[in-house]
């Protein structure tokens, strides 16, 4: 288990955040406003005995780390990394089996947070990311992770390949998007899945890819070459549940 | 290229460019000036439906790259923006049924760029989106694009609903994602058919809503509340391209 702390930006987000559970250090709030999600947000901290502060519109864009904090900052005391093991153990308790993302060096925080996102939403049990060259939890990660990140449970790992190989032996099937490879439709991506996303530019890597018992294509009737990291993700993601609802 | 974005100042210039029936996406006027050419210029802009900014001159003097302003800065999108009956005619040219994405305010310019990204490899024949309250097609937009705006065209109208209504003469269909909606793998996404993308905040909006013919829920098995704009847009395409492949 790891900590660190995070800085958490905009409405949802901290609201979500509160939702949750989360400990919240410090909230900054906008002096003056008066609109309906910020006094929710008060009355909720008020709850909680969080030390409120109300500043100028100057003070929180200068706490603001990553882009839009719309008159709402939250120091959260800290992320708790989760194990793979707590993962499959959550698959255990819903009786499902397992699905899990595996993100081989997402570098954006913005398609990291969404990608969290849609990982809570499709119903898997967990994230997993590697240490290295891949965008870490962020404050920008958890404003777009829409609150996900309170939820879904993320892994840092030092090496995917020798966890995939460990999953592989507990039963799992490993799936990544790659323009060669079998169109997805016609892919078995029931039971115990891992979906692998590449990197934004150079896709997923050849060590991981070696590892993938298949390779999924999405239908491609454009010009250009690739869906964006974290749209990809989702389209995959929902072919699975497609299957697996039993559509 | 089909986009470039260039800022034009000085009041000649902007007259001219307005003249010469260039797209100017926002203009900016110096405040409470009431000289003759910048009310000229004004009201060319409301006839275009330009959206007008009254700024201090402190702000133009920032704006500014070079050198003097008069108190007129515009910045053209020399995105060579297509028609709606363009589009129309690329489908029918391919022998397709129309397939278009509209959206309905989506404010930040990654989503824009992605949704784009996603409808040239979906497939779609063209993007309509409005003139106010929305992303522009920044240079931001262009590069999260991928090159999709170059291929796929874009229509800027004044009113959404006022095209929804036209097109629906033409026997388009409409849908729109929304969670109260019926799950999408019921609904025929076959045929002529816009896709409506709401905003990121607010979703789609009651008069768009009502126009739409179909809702269309995407199936959520998490906590929080919704996926990423781009993402959800992603996903309900895609159901879209299965059932347009007959798979």
């Amino acid at each position: 288990m790891r900590y660190e702390e995070s800085v958490i930006e905009g409405r949802n987000a901290v609201l979500e955040a509160f939702r949750s559970g989360k400990t919240i250090d410090r909230l900054f709030l906008l002096k003056g406003c008066q609109d309906g999600p910020v006094l929710s947000i008060a009355r909720m901290a008020r709850k909680q005995d969080t030390l409120i502060q109300y500043v100028p519109k100057v003070r929180l864009d200068q706490l603001c780390a990553g882009g839009k904090h719309q008159g709402v900052i939250a120091y959260a005391a800290a992320y708790e990394y989760a194990s793979v093991e707590d993962m499959l153990a959550l698959a255990k308790e819903k009786e499902e089996p397992p699905f899990l993302f595996l993100l081989d060096g997402i570098e954006d925080p913005h398609n990291l947070g969404a990608i969290i996102r849609t990982a809570n939403l499709a119903g898997a049990h967990g994230v997993i990311i590697p240490k290295r060259r891949a965008a870490g939890l962020t404050a920008v990660v958890a404003k777009t992770s829409a609150g996900a990140l309170n939820y879904t449970p993320v892994a840092k790992v030092t090496n995917l390949t020798t966890v995939m190989e460990e999953l592989k032996k507990e039963g799992m099937w490993f799936v990544c998007a790659d323009m060669d490879g079998t169109v997805m439709y016609d892919l078995n991506l029931t039971g115990p899945l891992g979906v692998v996303i590449g990197n934004e530019g150079e896709g997923v890597g050849r060590l991981v890819k070696e590892r993938c018992d298949m390779t999924a294509a999405i239908p491609m009737k454009g010009d250009i070459d690739s869906l964006n990291a974290s749209v990809a993700a989702g389209v995959l993601a929902y072919e699975a549940v497609r299957q697996r609802m039993g559509r």
